[in-house]
């Protein structure tokens, strides 16, 4: 999950959604009716930022609590996506990057729902990655404090599939499913 | 772990960081030198957007695929907190949302430590909150594909603790991260 941020009459907004990267550009979608669509399609500024936790950094003194994080940010204006084909590539590309061999499993976009569907690409010119990992860093002197310090490392992870009330019984779980993990086949 | 959005020269940044709830406001904190802050600090209006990522929503077309999420986007203006005392509180209370049980355990804020850091406040007025969860919705004709569809529910789960390689041997793991879990002690 990314998190887009668009100007609106001077009121930024910051609103999550699903990206997936292809090549050299991070893409996007949503509704046509979708007011952070029309403000990319206007041509304004956006940022766009993708964030995963990796951990908590536990200090021995409040000041250098920290997070281990790994986080981009890609500044730019988004070009809309109008080719059926590139829309469509682009479509696959988001359903793979949350769940990889989703697309193969389910049907494809109609024409209707293809036209109700807007797509956005950024150029990954402008972009910067912050990376932090690893223990705290303590003032001297707290070292000899009788705190425990340390990191705290967190996983997004699965719990068991549940499956649609509205399943036919005797459809197992595909692997694609029961095999997720976060980072999906890239790690 | 929230998303501060704000605009420096016509351009929105989205900025991950830390932050609490203290009553009817919302709480940031960062170093005296940060762009996010300054923007804060010179009235800018901004967003602040807090996303939980529940679970993805696999349905039997690519374009209902979908997740199970739950997010608070709050617009305003900051307010700078000056007070030492009110500057100590929301310093607490960050940690204390990070890891219930932690402000106590270790040292507090230095005089230094506290000139450094800037703690701005966002009034909980203009708040909107979206959830969604439950199965996906399909098109009637598409509940008869054999496709497997359902949730896949997904939690922050913490890993075993990394101790400080510093850290004196036979120092144990306190119980407020041992028994860490997502939402802390308000679920």
């Amino acid at each position: 999950m990314c998190h887009v941020g668009f100007v609106d009459a001077d009121q930024p907004f910051v609103i999550p959604t699903a990206f997936a990267r292809i090549g050299e550009r991070l893409v996007v979608h949503g509704s046509a009716a979708s007011r952070m669509l029309k403000a990319l399609a206007e041509g304004a500024p956006a940022c766009v930022t993708v964030t995963i936790l990796d951990g908590l950094v536990l200090a021995r003194s409040t000041f250098h609590h920290s997070m281990n994080y790994r986080s981009v940010v890609v500044l730019g204006h988004a070009s809309e996506l109008v080719g059926r084909e590139e829309k469509l590539r682009a479509l696959d590309a988001i359903v793979e990057h949350i769940v990889p061999g989703r697309a193969a499993h389910v049907r494809g976009p109609s024409e209707n729902e293809l036209r109700a569907t807007r797509v956005f690409a950024f150029a990954l010119d402008e972009a910067s990655a912050k990376v932090r990992s690893g223990p705290p860093k303590d003032d001297e002197p707290d070292y000899a404090l009788p705190a425990w310090a340390g990191e705290l490392p967190l996983r997004l992870t699965p719990l068991a599939p549940l499956a649609d009330p509205l399943l036919p019984t005797g459809l197992a779980v595909p692997a694609h499913v029961s095999g997720w993990r976060r980072g999906g086949r890239d790690g």
